[in-house]
């Protein structure tokens, strides 16, 4: 077949490099909020020793999931953006001057949260904020109840290692998240997330759900050319309400680069530390070979603003 | 696990079911095009007459790929909307009594050309008409040299057997044309293609590209709930400029379910007839279980209609 070129752009790219170390915390998640403060820190002591430089926990990494019914007690879980896990994630950022994106419940005002991701530099300092911009409401995830959709849109956050998209579990069902992430600069995509099997439906059924929550992940970081992580829970929380009634979290973290090759996936079963190497300049290498954001047609995606195009 | 609905949705949609007979085409293009017509109206004969109710063909079926390089003589070979392989495929059509989506080099006026996908109905009716509005430009995939960007927007096409989502190869890679296409009500994408290896980069790279260009349409599936089938060429086609120069076309048509899953895959190698059963009520029970349309947030997608966000 034809070589064209004798050393190709996949060849000539192979030189150069921007290496980033990006860790991935996936945690069970238990009762006794020190516990589970004592075993993220562990966690993330962890990755920052094998040289992650960049490090995710999980949605809502500090409590249980606290969206499995509607119960306005929970709302006492609720912080405000320098509450007391805000300033716990700031200090572990410092001890290993990493970055460290986090998650909170967000009291915002009485009768106002978030589901908000937070991102802490080296120094940590908060570098930042992103609100949960797409709130799922199914059985056992009745988010709508607890948080109102966020207002600061889809950021690109510089952390001075990489520039990074926080986004946040049901989010990575929506290209247009991803899409207007990468647009605002984003080179990778970082989903704390809480999801898993809430019925027994059979493996099948449990394979290809998390099939198709990993596939249409990797269609993100294709379509953009940017990493994707997703940073999960695993492990069963009960609802409460019946002895065997809950979600199991399905685990399965992973890390995959812009052509969506998988670069490494977590356990379905444990808790977990992912330190991954990433080559940063894999995203404009990937661009060039694939130009989607040259062919663009911004002239006609007016019906991507509506509902339905009836 | 909690099995909280004794009766949970999954099963309950089982018994109700909206069949469909989906053929995929798949052909190698040769230098005759005589020969070719002859071989895809074998072709269509065959998969009406395993069943099939929707047929698509490759894109540019009836002639070489005319782009691997800039040559005003391959004008040539364009032609009106109701020019001769246009009444081919409508005799093609009513003999069979089927749906049919062909794509024709569209001679729109002199000096302006479209890459044009066209359905018609089981009485021979032309019911659609789709101009490509992602045009490529890389090595061997010169387009934007002959085709003007498509001015039809992503239209849903009512064909009384399905609503068909015609779109055409390098939409492949563009998440708006897919959600365009859904929002519009379109249930099946289908993707006339003409996608090959151009360059020697070994096994690993061919499988990179191809797994790449799978998974971001099943991704376009699950992110719409919508069926997605693209229908390829296969085989080498030269240049001219060298013996060995040209692009090897991967064929590997496929069709795969509003969960992703692919239902079937055709030869990297070979023509081939692939007549797939598919269950149109999967796109509302998929919708069901996974309401991603119901939170989109459309008042924030403002950025999706710049390049950049910057």
């Amino acid at each position: 077949m034809a070589r064209e070129d004798p050393e190709p752009a996949n060849a000539r790219r192979a030189a150069s490099g921007r290496p980033l170390s990006l860790g991935l915390v996936q945690l069970a998640v238990g009762e006794d909020p020190t516990r589970n403060l004592a075993g993220a820190a562990d966690a993330i002591a962890d990755a920052a020793a094998r040289g992650a430089e960049v490090i995710c926990l999980p949605e809502l990494f500090a409590h249980r999931y606290p969206c499995q019914r509607e119960d306005t007690a929970h709302f006492d879980l609720a912080e405000p953006l320098g509450g007391a896990t805000a300033e716990w994630l700031s200090k572990r950022a410092a001890a290993h001057g990493v970055v460290l994106v986090g998650s909170i419940f967000e009291r915002r005002a009485p009768g106002l949260h978030h589901n908000t991701a937070l991102i802490f530099g080296p120094d940590g300092e908060r570098v930042g904020v992103y609100r949960k911009m797409h709130i799922p409401d199914d059985p056992l995830y009745q988010e709508k109840f607890y948080f109102a959709p966020g207002d600061l849109g889809f950021p690109c956050v510089e952390t001075g290692r990489a520039r990074i998209g926080p986004l946040v579990c049901w989010d990575q069902w929506f290209p247009e998240a991803a899409r207007a992430s990468a647009l605002a600069g984003s080179e990778i995509l970082i989903y704390p997330t809480a999801i898993g099997w809430q019925f027994d439906l059979g493996e099948d059924e449990d394979r290809a759900q998390h099939d198709a929550w990993e596939t249409v992940q990797r269609g993100h970081a294709i379509a953009n050319g940017v990493f994707v992580a997703a940073v999960n829970r695993v492990g069963f929380e009960p609802t409460g309400d019946a002895p065997d009634a809950g979600i199991r979290f399905f685990g399965q973290s992973f890390v995959c680069d812009p052509r969506g090759r998988v670069l490494a996936r977590a356990s379905a079963d444990d808790s977990q530390v992912l330190v991954v190497e990433c080559d940063l300049s894999l995203v404009e290498a990937t661009r060039r070979d694939w130009p989607f954001l040259r062919d663009r047609r911004v002239d006609a995606y007016g019906a991507l603003r509506s509902l339905l195009d009836d």
